[in-house]
């Protein structure tokens, strides 16, 4: 098993998982009652600090699924991704809007591949 | 192409396919008329299996995305699914509530990437 | 940074990402105003274009996510989907209805990876 490098690991859920050069991980936001910009600059930051402790970064995403619950936050999402991502870096990207997240508060969700 | 392995294809889809060392595979409920937990349980069995037979298994999971159709199912998912998870080896995993899955009747679906 | 290959990339987003022998891509319909089978066949017809720029192709997807907006366009969506296929190449496929997708009119996006 050891191939596979998992961080944060509860019963339910990795931090990340790290396998073949490529890291896997999921971030949600960590205040529910934060605005669109918040939700999305505080979310990105974890993300970019996991990624660091995969040996990964914001400048190596593969793809990238963004899943917002309201399609009219997509500007604002826009803006802080793109003033996040260095130049050059972006990943392929997909941005739905769902139903809901699990978190009643949530407004947006990242789950990224990245390379290591 | 015989560095991309696949099982159970159709002309839509095929069960899994598996390339350099990851497995990737849908499952959806095999009963569209049971409730949520007889779907999750069924359908992680399903995977269980598929996974075995592509060489992986639940311990070697790296991403899986959970598609609900309703968050009010999300305790009832998360005691089958924790139940299911050997301890230490959880993936990755994003859990999102999305209108509709194609069968009428599904009330969850799971796709995931696992190592072989 | 060599071992990342990216293509069409915006400071959104790239057309492809490739790393170890995998291609990651979203595509989307090119028209907002086509009905659901001329939208499904122009956003495969510029996946395929795509797959062949990045060194691999439709007869070589390992997993395909398709979002769609209405589930009533499931058999319309299929019926493109399997006539595009390679015989025996299908990917493992997940296919889910979300709320919108970014642009209004679009009625469906698909997320690939694909071995190169």
């Amino acid at each position: 098993m050891s191939d596979i490098q998992r961080a944060g690991t509860t019963p339910r859920y990795s931090d990340y998982t790290l396998h073949n050069g490529v890291v896997y991980c999921v971030e949600v936001p960590p205040d529910e009652a934060a605005d669109i910009r918040t939700q999305t600059a505080a979310m990105l930051a974890s993300l970019e600090t996991l990624l660091a402790s995969a040996g990964s970064g914001k400048d190596r995403l593969l793809m990238a699924t963004l899943y917002l619950t309201d399609m009219a936050d997509y500007d604002a999402v826009n803006a802080v991704w793109e003033a996040w991502l260095p130049p050059g870096c972006a990943p392929s990207r997909a941005c739905v809007q769902v139903v809901r997240l699990a978190a009643p508060g949530w407004k947006v969700e990242i789950a990224v591949q990245a390379a290591v």
